[in-house]
């Protein structure tokens, strides 16, 4: 089944003793990616669900300018129905800036086609991109279309960004994170965002959403789209905004449809749209004790009183079906009215949106389009599962993406840790993707570092939830970590963490200078030697199998005794 | 009620804008701290548990040489049912860095009393103890007594640490957390070890264990109780092993006794005790995955093999009962079988002990003292509910303390938040005290940014569970901080939080620097100015109102519209 090996140092200083390996589908094409963590002792290597694309294939080179291999290009035009098509929309390029690199003709939908992975899953077929996705996720391709034919689970990939590796997001599946990056007006460039991209994918990102909204939108997303092995999400209500200014009054649905277009050309996977944020909510959105949170949100509220009009999203929500689908643009159904506190967490702003949310998503579904159903936000440990039960029930379980939520308010500086703990708990009972949160939520914008932080610690959280949910293949690694430990295999247990270099410099921080080249002594600095109870559960253990007999003897004995 | 008013400074660098306020009892000498936080606007200041003692009161003069001041002495000496007494047992103290300060005889029941707040709970009696809790935790004095005379919380207060300040464990009342400090035979000092317990209660530990394995065990710990306001917990066989020079061989029933009455006299609070570890269980144990990964479990698992005896913390226990009560030192049962990885969790080798751990709370209540459980451990979340359902029922509802649990094995280096997962999950469901985690743990010895870290991110899980459960007063700091956010009032945010200095240094650092002087604008540097959506919310809110309608007036409209 492997095609390829390397040597064990494909993944550079982040992860020793890791070489990328791939797993053939049924045509030489579909060559699914799997990091191999060489492991020591009378134990299998293991391998892990990846998504670094090329960046990790030695045989690949990369050259940003280029763009990465766009690997689904002939999965796409051999299904017949597409055309290249540039709509001609207006974008505003910054020529010093602009991706000079591989140019095609964006790709559409021939008329009156729907290209989404629904409408194939409907009608039966596995597509490479299921196959591909069934084996990163050790199912059956079966399973992987019936979940998507379903509407449970999404594989959220535009036509026009073949560059990207098929995932999927359902609850039956591994539970994905999503890493925010993106210029604000107050600074980051294009080269900081294609670096956090890169380095949020590096520490195990599963999407990258943009969010933008400072200078060279259009030519920073360019650059990030080439070169991202993953799927890529945005608001493109931002962007519409940065092009009058943001001055709100001047939004329209033209100016916002063209801007869906110019992303979809562009290759954008994924849109959260806020088309839930309805005229008759706002009064109890005003109601609330922290108002609406969501930027989206936000924005369309104000709109929608100083227009005194209903919100064009919702009103023009078949035609914006009609563009995703041509490129097959997954929905990310935005929760305008996430509560924001502790207080406000699922009252009737957010349960009357979460309605919508449902009745939208049928009308989507209808139209042959993907979906997911964004969730909150500030949620206490109580509150959780009853939001992601009305949330299963209204919006038909279309697949849940959830910022956190945050249990407590007042966790500012550590609310990547306060995401992790609800996001943990919604995974668990069902959400299909934590969005991430660095620990500058509520401050700033994310340094590298925090980047780094909010993805490992949302990996955590959604493993967690995988642990506990039984999906396929998650409990390998916990049962490879407990082995190493029990056995002593210090650079094996580094290597399974989520975060070697850590780990290992944090053991021999806290040995003494000496010690530190004989790192892989039989204990650890917490017990010291003579304490250690895992070397005094080894002499138990052998105590018994010394004294000639079996364990199920040693059992047995140790029963009657 | 307010005694004294300080200036808004006690609290030094790390809670700016606090002061150190008390509340009186019924009588003069109940003085119950709280942290009072300066807010602005039109906010009322608020008032935080406090556990950091004298350290925080400027007319209260530090001299560690002389340890703080013995605020419970009266309270003590005025029951009339102790005595002074010392057993004289052999100590090995180092004079060089023995405590030479304040020397109290230590004080013991008079012979046949029961000098337990579980023994006065009973008898129907609100101890100065049970009053001071009941201030601290905003309830009535009857119902910390009764609660206490049910077994469902402890006062864990040595009659010979009466420097510490009282404060309640029980799944009613605020979920509090651990810190475990101590050195091992690897490193660290005295002075060392005392300025973890200062710095862990700086950050709120409302205990602190005192682990140590390596030198000078009695001296560390005299100097750390005498300088501790919160109370002191152990692991006494680790001292009793030190003192045959690690030799479990030569491990005894009256060499353990001794080490109890040795820290009896010193004013130990509470002991972990593995009684419940016994030779039944130990096929179990071999049968497992991990084996047994609790030090003191290992080490009486492995004594009780070499020597054919059973656990003589078990055969001895009721022993072991008349020395607890005659301090008041409160039982931690150990859980000598706590699962080691995600695979031995909820194991027959963990439920057994666990009914064993249930026989001997009944015992142990039945002499008068009070009691905790230990739990584990590393368990996955589906696994969490049925842990504690079991623990309070097979433990008569006694308070479950728990290390963790650790919700993935896989964690290295990021322990701590895969701890607060667990934690925040379990103290939801009913635990009552948190055994802190830290960045350390599996690797090595905390130092002082770990210990900081753990107890912070335990502070988080802690305050999450409270919230869920409702615990009095654990909704107002989310309140203020909502409160805050929705004013843009940064300064609040900050010292509301649970490290004011690192919310303050998040934010500055993400500000252009000519920026920072202005640090108080009304929008952070997520959204930049104009897509700030708290500012946009706040627009909305005052565009109804500056149409001349009420709130209710605007919603009713709203609702026609």
């Amino acid at each position: 089944m492997i095609q390829e090996k390397h040597a064990y140092d494909n993944y550079g200083i982040h992860y020793p003793n890791s070489r990328k390996v791939y797993v053939a589908g049924s045509r030489s094409d579909i060559r699914v990616p799997f990091r191999e963590i060489k492991l020591h002792g009378d134990t299998e290597n293991l391998r892990l669900y990846d998504v670094t694309g090329a960046y990790t294939d030695p045989s690949c080179e990369i050259d940003l300018k280029q763009g990465l291999p766009a690997i689904r290009s002939a999965w796409i035009a051999e299904r017949g129905d597409i055309e290249e098509h540039a709509s001609g929309v207006e974008i505003l390029s910054n020529s010093e800036k602009a991706f000079h690199g591989l140019q095609r003709k964006p790709l559409r939908a021939k008329d009156g086609k729907s290209v989404t992975q629904l409408t194939y899953a409907r009608q039966g077929i596995i597509t490479p991109e299921m196959e591909f996705v069934a084996i990163h996720e050790k199912v059956e391709p079966e399973f992987v279309r019936d979940e998507v034919a379903a509407g449970r689970a999404v594989i959220p990939l535009n036509i026009n960004h073949p560059e990207a590796e098929p995932m999927v997001i359902g609850r039956k599946f591994r539970t994905k994170i999503n890493a925010n990056i993106g210029n604000s007006a107050l600074g980051s460039s294009i080269e900081e965002e294609v670096d956090k991209m890169q380095w949020a994918i590096t520490w195990g990102a599963d999407t990258v959403m943009d969010l933008s909204t400072g200078a060279d939108i259009h030519d920073t997303r360019e650059w990030i789209v080439r070169n991202s092995p993953t799927p890529i999400g945005t608001v493109p209500l931002y962007q519409a905004l940065k092009k009058i200014d943001d001055n709100a009054d001047d939004l329209s649905w033209e100016l916002y449809r063209d801007t869906l277009i110019e992303q979809a050309e562009q290759g954008i996977d994924y849109f959260t749209i806020h088309a839930g944020v309805l005229r008759k909510d706002i009064p109890a959105a005003k109601a609330r004790k922290l108002g609406i949170v969501s930027r989206g949100g936000s924005i369309m509220a104000k709109w929608m009183l100083d227009n005194n009009q209903e919100n064009f999203l919702y009103t023009r929500f078949r035609e914006i079906c009609e563009i995703m689908r041509a490129y097959d643009i997954t929905f990310s159904l935005g929760d305008g009215m996430r509560p924001g506190c502790i207080a406000d967490a699922n009252d009737e702003a957010q349960m009357s949106e979460l309605r919508t949310l449902g009745e939208l998503t049928k009308i989507a579904w209808e139209q042959g389009c993907q979906v997911m159903v964004e969730g909150p936000g500030h949620v206490p440990l109580d509150k959780i599962k009853i939001n992601m039960d009305k949330q299963m029930e209204e919006c038909f379980e279309a697949p849940f993406y959830t910022l956190g939520p945050l249990v407590t308010d007042c966790a500012v500086g550590y609310d990547h840790i306060n995401s992790a703990i609800g996001g943990a708990v919604i995974g668990w009972y069902g959400t299909s993707m934590l969005c991430y949160v660095t620990p500058k939520e509520h401050l700033g914008l994310p340094n590298r570092e925090d980047v780094k932080e909010g993805v490992i610690v949302h990996k955590i959280a959604a493993h967690a939830a995988d642990l506990a949910k039984g999906v396929a293949g998650a409990m390998d690694r916990d049962e490879a970590m407990r082995k190493a430990r029990g056995e002593f295999r210090w650079e094996d247990q580094y290597n399974l963490s989520f975060d070697p270099q850590r780990a290992r410099e944090y053991r021999l921080a806290s040995l003494p200078p000496e010690e530190r080249d004989q790192a892989d002594q039989h204990y650890c600095s917490m017990c010291g030697e003579r304490y250690c109870s895992m070397r005094i559960s080894e002499e138990i253990r052998q105590s018994a199998t010394g004294q000639g007999l079996s364990e199920d003897e040693a059992l047995t004995q140790g029963m009657q005794e």
